[in-house]
């Protein structure tokens, strides 16, 4: 038995290894790759895809599993062998499942819709998008009947792919309570005058790029282990806990890159802090994208729009950009960086309104799972919404239903998790607000090694080992929660 | 048959794009990594080297081998696709002579010895270094003695995995014939003067890197295929035709960097060029190290230390550089660059001295394998060589036999490629005069486009599809000659 778990071992961390290596094609592709070099990257990613893929459903993985079943009865379920053994069950019987004429198609389908996209967002033509569109949803909608087996709804299939053992059923209900809340917490600022024109004046790239440098050097990680690198639209990649790489865009005529900075510090960070004894297992890995989202949202936004940092780092800024912020003082500085005000584009929301964004995709999601709308609809349907949660008129397709990639690459039930990351953040700040009662105070002189140490071991530190439902009530004692977000907000807008 | 065949074509497809994922590996690991990484990069490549071993050794291929006998023979032998079978069975073969476990064995032994050799080498410590060095070469002969069955002698298999089906036997009468000419010559160049302290100042990285950019742009490239970054060792890597990178190091006090820039151009423009048709499979690759060695020499010494070149290309060094070389003329530049002088390091040297670099480890390896010297006297054997075929007194082993990385990683059979593509360069160069007679005036001018289309249609577009020996006479009309290369030197340093 102790060999087939070494034997069941042995294979994932080939696999794990398969897909760190992805990953470094994946972010070498946005950041190094010479322009003409697509086409090999992606045959290269194809080959390497389906190389892990097939590793993964070997039977013999199946056979080795079914053998495990007893020790994993026997086990304790908390132990790192039981979790591995369960967490391994559920991703094999969900990948074999599809057969992989139908994953080839998928991803045939996506890569052949992304510059359709690109070329219909650009031209503002929503009708040539439309039948790769189609192409995508149908392909995905076969995926689900393949999956859906013992789903309580088809859309379970969708948001499990990106947030394990999530349930529609239980997201729909903490948005349907945020949703009145925020509806009216955005009509109620949208008049609200806050003077933020400071922020879009010309900020030079080395300034930006010393200040983001110098807030990941704050916030802390170990250089010999990270890089920052410019990129077109930023993310983090993470190839181990010593190989994390960020990546950020600088706007020549705002500091959008300092708190997307902020932001994907908290993503490295999760990927430095993974456990180090599971690193070459699945149980390793980050939890969902969720968690992971949560990560981000708390540096940026608890950490990063908030005034004990802003204490602390603003004479850096003013220094940086003298003629820019000189004269501008902090109390003017920081409503600026928190102003909310209704916008099309959902990477540009702010706190309030971002979450009105991801539930106007979420819901168009699940109708064109369930087949209640037609795509050559989703104009009018994603205008109207705008309009009902917003008070916006979306004057084209660009600034409407063609501005994000997702659909395209096939990436549908995805959204939602950006507004769970966002509510779970601050449960995760309160918690740890209780461990570390002196946690703004230690912010405020510009240190983290608390904060960071108890998402460690809170968060990080549990690598997959629990699902992120487990993992939020781990490290905050409670389930998924839409008030103390709501809370969050209504406090920070009286301050206002 | 036809089924057969594309059947292979498939899995070789396969195995190729693995293997340029590979070299991205490589590359990002020398160029991007953040420094902890390694430890993740290992398994990474570890993982990757073994799915790609492991499905080119599938017996599966061996039985397409088998079915597609018959059709082969039926075939043009210059065919493309008799060419592959050939070529795939040729690797074939020999990749199953080998279990997977000595392979294992193999780069365990050389990722172990590696930092043995760093520490050794910086503290002078060959003791150190024997029993690692001890134990690869004890691996080496386990390999030779699988694989040399039907080789006319042991070193042959060696010399084969990086010059496929030259023969030791071959390459010992070529280099017969250079060295008592170039020990000749080598004493009659020491003891004359030529100035070069002007190539020994301070020069700014910022200058350096826009002339060896501009270079490679003079020579000829499509920037949104290349790129070139800063590196310790400089090497060229090539994932594709459309994704060429090649590396350099830049040194605070000489412009090594800018003809080892020209150097690594030759070996992009070799990747650049390979043929189309071709791309994803083993015949689409380069055909040997010593073909690929032409190359880069051709455009670092036949074009980069050529009078032509810098009777176009000083009046913009001396922009660059107008303090270093505002009154320096060309007529003392010219002598300066090509200056030849015994020295202990390989990659120092220059055009004169560096065979003999070469020849002493190419006997010595020889002795290595045939048993004729125990590898502890191996400093000794060393010096006494540099003594009688350089006139060099070495200090130390830092600076004599522990210079090379190459045995620490289990190299051995390498070196003598340096030489073979020195002296093949000379013969491609001829043949290029011969059919493009304003060559030398072209240079002149700065046009490269009928020399890149020349060795374009006449080595690059070959492939793999030959042997190193019929490329070099399909290319020349010659096969292996000293003669032009000494030929060449003889004329050049009498000039000088």
């Amino acid at each position: 038995m102790a060999d087939a778990l070494e034997q069941l071992k042995e294979r994932l961390t080939e696999t794990q290894d398969l897909g760190k290596i992805a990953r470094l094609l994946s972010w070498d592709q946005q950041v190094m790759m010479p322009r003409a070099g697509g086409q090999h990257r992606a045959e290269q990613f194809g080959a390497l895809v389906k190389v892990a893929f097939d590793k993964f459903t070997d039977p013999a993985i199946g056979k080795l599993l079914d053998e495990l079943q007893p020790l994993e009865e026997s086990l304790d379920p908390d132990s790192d062998d039981a979790a591995l053994i369960r967490l391994t069950r559920r991703d094999y019987e969900k990948a074999v499942k599809v057969p992989s004429s139908l994953r080839a198609e998928m991803a045939r389908a996506s890569s052949e819709a992304t510059p359709v996209w690109v070329k219909a967002r650009a031209e503002n033509d929503f009708a040539s998008f439309l039948p790769v569109l189609q192409r995508n949803v149908e392909l995905k909608l076969q995926y689900v009947d393949l999956v859906a087996d013992g789903a309580d709804e088809r859309y379970d299939v969708l948001l499990d792919d990106y947030e394990p053992q999530a349930k529609t059923a239980e997201v729909r209900a903490v948005f349907a309570e945020l949703k009145p809340p925020l509806v009216g917490l955005i009509a109620e600022l949208r008049d609200r005058e806050v003077d933020d024109s400071f922020l879009h004046q010309n900020f030079s790239e080395e300034g930006q790029r010393v200040l983001g440098h110098e807030v990941v050097d704050l916030f802390g990680h170990r250089p010999d282990s990270w890089r920052i690198d410019p990129t077109e639209h930023p993310f983090a990649s993470g190839q181990g806990r010593n190989d994390v790489r960020i990546t950020t865009h600088y706007h020549a005529d705002n500091l959008h890159s300092l708190f997307s900075t902020m932001h994907e510090y908290g993503h490295g960070l999760y990927s430095h802090q993974q456990p180090e004894h599971l690193e070459r297992l699945p149980t390793g890995g980050p939890c969902s994208l969720g968690i992971h989202e949560s990560q981000s949202r708390l540096w940026e936004n608890l950490v990063g729009r908030s005034l004990p940092f802003w204490q602390f780092f603003y004479p850096r800024l003013q220094e940086t950009f003298p003629e820019q912020f000189g004269d501008v003082p902090l109390d003017a500085f920081l409503p600026a960086i928190n102003r909310s005000k209704p916008g099309l584009i959902r990477i540009d929301a702010d706190e309030v309104t971002y979450g009105m964004h991801v539930m106007l995709r979420f819901e168009i999601e699940q109708d064109i799972v369930e087949g209640r709308i037609e795509l050559k609809d989703l104009p009018q349907i994603w205008n109207q919404k705008m309009w009902d949660y917003l008070g916006v008129e979306v004057p084209d397709d660009t600034h409407g239903v063609l501005q994000d990639v997702h659909w395209s690459g096939g990436m549908i039930g995805y959204f939602s998790t950006y507004l769970l990351g966002t509510v779970m953040s601050v449960q995760i700040w309160q918690a740890v607000q209780r461990d570390v009662p002196d946690l703004e105070e230690q912010v405020g002189r510009g240190e983290f090694a608390a904060l960071r140490e108890w998402l460690g071991s809170h968060i990080h530190e549990l690598g997959r080992k629990y699902t992120p439902q487990q993992v939020l009530e781990r490290a905050t004692g409670s389930t998924l929660q839409a008030q103390p977000y709501l809370d969050y907000l209504r406090l920070k807008y009286a301050d206002a």
